[in-house]
């Protein structure tokens, strides 16, 4: 099964299932409970924590870090310094989604100090967030990116050499920087934007890949084949984005080596 | 089309799926998931953003900015009066949903304040909650209103005579206070109180359309109407309060002008 | 109808449709919307409300109160006390849901001085939270047990024999302790436990029914039978967590007698 896959997703989604890694979330309102969904259903075991006094034990049980500023405010970003630095000294993947960056200074800036200080694994934004971490002049609509993904691409180059992070921008197709390969996935559904927090999902999906797959951009790049291929299963015959998000949890505790084989769309 | 709608709806509805406003939202935990998948389905672009270091820039970018005070606390309450503060510079409309004014006094009295000093374009809450505002005997229990919506009438008149804000008080029977016509909305469906945030969501609604729409009474009056069309909609063939919410949001994402045409109730 | 039921658990149900009580919840942001919608669907009237200045007061409109320490800070820690103070001091039920104790020593601290200054009337949790919070070594997994429910019966005794709180261990058989009977309730699905917040409904749910059944253990007990058999009702059918999380509030709102009469399991 999954015989045409070179990403072995299929290999990594089991292990996932069979593994079930901790992965533990700083995210914000908006999505917490939606993210928190995808993990189950895709059979990772989320946990919410943000209190600075536990969120380093929190890191103790975790087998990767997700860290989302979209909500962010000064506590919060306390605690995620503190916890990505004790995912630091267990060497457990850090994840960030720099939600909105590029839409105020404050984001911005937090956004570009976790960077630099955290070093992330993965880093998945759309085009417009990577190009504001970049410091590149980017057209982030408040949350929403004005720019294709491909625009982002000597962005996400830039991030990778300065501070080492797989960079996964994502977009009608997702580019994944910083392995041997560029990876391209073409997966995915147009009324996918119209949920909020489904790339707050990606990302969370990249967390739990990071858990059980050690290349970092491989990771990333099975996050979004399976984000992708779920979205399509979870429009096709969806009424609007309402069943679409219901139908999207029930793809990704569904979704088969077959569904792989028939709907992988990787590169140029 | 919508051909008998006086209110215009369908060119409103249109007009935000085409310009997609930015709606900047400072509201609840426990709809924010709710009202941001209503913003998209709309065909707007939500923002939620509550920082104190941010709220002013997230502003900037926005076309309307809503404040919702369901889970208020200290540090929240300062952040909406430094956003309504930007909004009042950048002249946009400011709409605020005063969930549960008249439940405790500190809930009744931030509310109070909120409304003296940002004079908001457009207040939605239900009868017990505009009394509150107004200072009246309301009969709130809990979140949820226990008058009638017409009780608030006379206090809707006060408060549009004393700060100027358009009034929308929300019940079986919708009643917009602060045009040259008093509007009457009598769309929805009795199943709606039972799925938490849509009080919510119709204000997030007023919102958008108040971003595109320049005089309030009558964007409120299209939110209305958009809101309880697309509820009717829902609650045809939902078997539950879990699926209406579900088909509300595919609602809001195909309403078309047929639908609103064959539905629109106003008037006496 | 629902001959067949000692617990009479349709009469409860009943009682529940027809008073709607208000419960309060201080609780975590991932469930926030699930368990306000659980509540509504039920027929309750729920109330968020976290703010030290007028926790106090919200408790003083409600019939109970359910305190959820999922996303804990010291902020709302505070609250959680002020709120149960208020509690006591009203003779209202207060219902406790140990999220993640045993998971980091602040959390378990934190459930561990709330259960000993609040002795609550009902604590619900899994069994590794529940060996968690009797100080035994339990084997929490992020927030999931990893442990059977039955395993912590010996706390769960403990626990009662200590503050006098019934507790509910939940899992595949759930167990009520405090009672003259030892409560067992058979009902409930195995794909409940991949959706978020079903434990944290299950807590709110007891509030729900400790407001208009007196004895404790037998509104837990309740609570349990009507979570478990919705859970069934809606896995039925269901393709995935995401639809089954949507059925779920469906069949609270639809439950009816003879659901109960046909599918409730009780005992040993």
């Amino acid at each position: 099964m999954a015989e045409k896959d070179p990403l072995n997703t299929w290999q990594a989604l089991e292990a996932v299932r069979r593994l079930s890694p901790v992965v533990h979330n700083i995210t914000n309102y908006v999505v917490m409970n939606t993210t928190a969904n995808a993990l189950l259903a895709i059979g990772a075991s989320p946990v919410m924590a943000h209190a600075e006094e536990e969120v380093a034990d929190m890191v103790g049980i975790a087998s990767a870090l997700v860290i989302n500023v979209g909500t962010l405010s000064r506590d919060w970003v306390k605690a995620m310094f503190k916890a990505a630095e004790a995912a630091r000294e267990r060497g457990i993947p850090v994840v960030l989604d720099p939600v909105g960056a590029g839409a105020t200074p404050y984001r911005t800036g937090t956004v570009r100090d976790l960077v630099s200080a955290v070093r992330p694994a993965i880093i998945r934004g759309n085009a417009s967030e990577i190009m504001a971490v970049c410091g590149d002049q980017a057209r982030t609509r408040g949350v929403d990116s004005a720019d294709a993904s491909q625009d982002a691409l000597a962005a996400a180059m830039t991030i990778h050499g300065t501070w080492g992070s797989t960079v996964c921008i994502s977009g009608e197709t997702d580019y994944i920087v910083g392995g041997r390969t560029l990876y391209q996935v073409r997966n995915g559904h147009p009324m996918m934007p119209r949920v909020t927090g489904l790339g707050c999902t990606a990302t969370a999906l990249c967390g739990a890949f990071a858990a059980v797959t050690r290349d970092r951009a491989l990771a990333a790049a099975q996050a979004m084949v399976v984000m992708g291929i779920a979205g399509e299963m979870a429009a096709e015959g969806a009424e609007g984005p309402g069943s679409l998000q219901v139908r999207f949890l029930d793809a990704l505790y569904r979704l088969g080596a077959e569904d792989i084989d028939r709907r992988i769309r990787l590169g140029a």
